[in-house]
């Protein structure tokens, strides 16, 4: 129980964190609170970004998910409009790696675990990307749900162990 | 130039320890060793277990990548035909998870580098994934290509930024 605490504290500073890095970058972000689940489910995305996650009590992994607009959305924000968001170009792609570590490194922080460190992001594209949920039961899979202005889907998918 | 030749043994203790965990399960594996190289140069892939490395001398990460005939062959030997090779079965995912455990396991224990965890493997299925080398020029990226039997293939991507 103390365990499933410390998740749900760690899952909503990751949400939070995205809203507040996406504010800061000029990403409008909403949170579709309704549809965030224990699990994974996302669809149609075609460029993810993982970070890998250890401390002394906590391991796993925190993906940036997102949709051909979604990629748009957050390399046109963050750049400016000065990179082309295409998800080929390895340039546009660090842009994705870049706001999931902005994303990780202020989760971290905020709370506040002990010794935790992180991989550099790990940058993935292609067509229908999913997710398969880690079978070993101390494993546990979140999917938040993003919602990006002008239009598009960011999914934080979260997959952690607790010892 | 020594965080080179670390990463050099890094690199050939992770390619023998893929051949050796092979030899175990019984799963028949020859590195490409003509087409080693720097970079990341993967085609068709369909099936790829992540996982994240973090220890005092080195973050990074190991990525397991199978194309469609290369996840049957790994499915079939390390079930013993008892689990049907569908990506979209999460336990016939989460065999290609326990080989990446497996060779990362023993190429990290093998290297004895302090003081490193790693997280628990993190599944993706799709079409066409490729990794996109990140742009920061401390990570450093090499693909190791083996060639399964009956048929397929089976690239290890290995990203890893030493300090």
């Amino acid at each position: 129980m103390a365990n499933m605490d410390k998740l749900a504290v760690l899952v909503n500073t990751f949400g939070s964190s995205l809203i507040s890095v996406g504010q800061e970058v000029g990403l409008a972000v909403a949170l579709n609170k309704s549809q965030v689940s224990q699990g994974v489910k996302v669809t149609n995305i075609c460029a993810a970004s993982l970070i890998g996650i250890v401390g002394k009590e906590i391991q796993g992994t925190a993906v940036v998910m997102l949709d051909q607009t979604g990629f748009e959305a957050v390399v046109s924000a963050m750049s400016g409009g000065m990179i082309q968001s295409n998800p080929q170009d390895p340039l546009a792609m660090s842009v994705v790696g870049e706001l999931s570590n902005m994303v990780s490194g202020r989760a971290l922080i905020q709370t506040a675990l002990s010794g935790v460190d992180v991989t550099p992001p790990q940058l993935l594209v292609g067509e229908n990307i999913r997710n398969v949920p880690n079978q070993t039961p101390e494993v546990k899979c979140f999917t938040l749900p993003f919602t990006l202005q002008p239009s598009g889907v960011l999914y934080l998918v979260l997959s952690f162990s607790t010892s």
